[in-house]
């Protein structure tokens, strides 16, 4: 590049930044999840972002639009960033023949897919998933759906603004049998399916009819299929699901439309909120490790859209902007005294009080001051020359607009006392 | 792919699993380290891991096999993964000239570099970096350091376990003149002078009068004046270390080679294990935006090499492989009591103890009770049919080998009493 020339700094289209005042409360988010996860019993794992392609799409060209490339010049091997952490999971499970069944796995990272790019859609996400590998038990999708019901409410959502619509593959895969027509229709008849809360009956028949070319008859012999449910098929799952009743619903008309699953499938959605769809999902593949060998391998998870659910908390008003995580400023504003602050501002930070030393261009106590009102700080700690030499302290309460002076020695459960 | 071959399940060459029994510590490692950077006042950022190849290299050709790029089939834009987190941390500050100064931020993710296949060297790593941007005040300089000193002892190493080196590149920037060479030579001269730890005076001697071409005479100056140091350009700095004095040592032969450090610089060894080399290091670099504006912001920072001090922390014994974090396995044995099962693990989870309900295939409480044994569980909470029509629970001290039959509403008091 030629001198004087500058780069401009700017993202590609499809990602994004997340500021502190942003990323403070995205964090809170994430560690709330990750403690209900591990509340659950769930053991972190970790995978790389950039896998061997041929892993990650199984040579599917139906994933060649979506997925990443990546390589080194003359790297030799064809590698891929991965769109989700459900693969990367079936081969960790299909590497290590050891593990010990049930295995119980969260993982947090990123992913990048080539989404078109509109409102709310990125190609780089984070994903939260949580899995129970190995066991085909009942018990086992009560646990998962369990788990977003607690996970929902460690968030901070009430009962009454989320539904976990319930449904099932094995329920659905009648429908051909019921409505009579040919099964291969199936996966088209389930995708559009999926569309029901976005586009009505009236779309969905559109679509039925003319997309799937379905008859008017076999169209209403689903629609009343769906309408009426199968409150058999779901009494025993029912009975082993620990959470309020109006916090799910079984719902035939959710399909999830992945091939991969073969028996529950769940979304979440938010009451006041639907346009958003599903901030949390997943349900039972009971082919997980297919790819990879011929050992039958059931599994039951759930993944949270991390980057969509902090949009949606944001819209109803859940997350606030945070500027900072420190509560206490200590001053320094003469030269014969930094030493000491210094020392203050340790002595707080070991007592496990998140402490900022001023470290601006402000070189007067009043322009210091100023500066931690405008920054909301609650505690103020000022030691300048005099209050060095007599090893004291002022400590200022910002709230109540009080000052005390304490010895040095005493900083820390001065400062406890006021926050 | 054709019906019945399958996938390798591995990985490419230079990337790495954590499977739970390393990632739990390994996270507990990274929580360690947020902590001390939170109670130091630097607040979290995210940025992508994709980013426009222009504004990572800044066009630089050095990097160009080193880097991986990334793109969709058909994309546009040349994109590549980041190797760092400061060129995204410059790429931010050009881009929001709102944000306050300092900008005291830290932020951990994942980088990829074309390194050469060996020992400890991977192509995907992940890195946890603190930087004050924004403050030229040597007060910063100590800041960072003390993180640093607050970050290793928080980590479990004691003052005698560790070393901070610390030199500073405007002293280094003399050594042409006093030792009388080409100042043309510097960059090779540095980069030699970074491998006395490995090489001793012998092999610095043997590369700098051969590959720097410098005389014998030149180099007796170079060895004099590192090994002599700088007491008076230290000075400033060390009164404001509220440090330990055996954990930091002024050190002139720290050269950090990287050409954008413009003050002081520093290197954190392990006593034990110097081979390892740096595994939290930094310094001044006052070009920040160079590559995007010509706003001067300095800057001073610090980055940890995570899996590097990870492998670390495992040869000196400082990482335990850890199977679960749940410390109670309620046992399901018998279906007639599997909601009452379900119950007392969802109570044990809302009262924040980390539970797991038995999913696994032994259907008789024998064969569950010798799981619990094997995988060590402190505490098993066991309800059959006879407790579920009694509304009671065993509550078995797998330690003392004890057990306790309570009502099912007391099931938590009584697990929290063993714990």
């Amino acid at each position: 590049m030629a001198k004087g020339t500058y780069v401009q700094p700017e993202l590609a289209g499809g990602f994004r930044d997340y500021l502190p005042e942003d990323m403070i409360p995205r964090q809170k988010m994430l560690d709330t999840i990750k403690t209900v996860f591990e509340r659950f019993g769930f053991v972190p794992l970790d995978t790389p972002g950039l896998e061997k392609e041929e892993v990650l799409t199984g040579g599917d060209p139906d994933f060649k639009k979506q997925i990443f490339r990546a390589g080194l010049e003359g790297g030799k091997d064809a590698l891929a960033l991965r769109f989700d952490l459900t693969v990367p999971l079936a081969r960790v499970i299909a590497a290590n023949p050891e593990l010990k069944m049930p295995f119980k796995r969260y993982q947090f990272g990123r992913c990048w897919r080539g989404e078109r790019q509109q409102a709310g859609r990125f190609r780089e996400f984070m994903q939260l998933d949580a899995d129970v590998v190995g066991s085909s038990s009942i018990a086992a999708d009560a646990e998962v759906i369990t788990l977003m019901y607690e996970t929902m409410r460690a968030l901070g959502f009430k009962d009454q603004d989320f539904v976990i619509k319930i449904s099932d593959r094995r329920v659905l895969n009648t429908l051909a049998d019921v409505a009579g027509f040919d099964p291969e229709k199936m996966p088209s008849v389930l995708r559009t399916l999926d569309k029901l809360d976005k586009i009505g009956w009236d779309g969905v028949e559109k679509e039925m009819t003319l997309a799937a070319s379905l008859s008017k008859e076999q169209f209403k012999k689903v629609k009343a299929f769906i309408e009426r449910g199968d409150a058999a098929a779901f009494a025993p799952l029912g009975t082993l699901l620990d959470i309020p009743k109006k916090s799910y619903a079984f719902d035939l008309s959710v399909a999830r439309g992945l091939g991969y699953y073969t028996g529950v499938v769940f979304e979440t959605v938010l009451t006041k909120l639907p346009s958003i769809g599903s901030i949390f999902s997943g349900g039972r593949y009971d082919g997980l490790v297919s790819r990879f060998s011929n050992r039958a391998i059931p599994a039951v998870g759930t993944s949270v859209g991390v980057d969509r659910l902090f949009v949606a908390m944001q819209k109803l008003g859940m997350i606030k902007k945070e500027k900072r995580t420190a509560q206490v400023c200590v001053l320094n504003f003469e030269l014969t005294a930094e030493r000491q602050c210094i020392g203050a501002a340790t002595a707080l930070r070991r007592a496990g009080i998140a402490t900022n030393l001023y470290l601006g261009g402000e070189k007067t106590l009043k322009g210091q001051l100023a500066y931690a009102v405008i920054e909301e700080y609650p505690v103020v700690v000022i030691i300048g020359t005099d209050e060095a030499k007599r090893g004291v302290a002022q400590v200022k309460d910002m709230v109540k607009r009080t000052q005390t002076e304490v010895k040095q020695t005493d900083i820390v459960s001065a400062v406890q006392k006021l926050l």
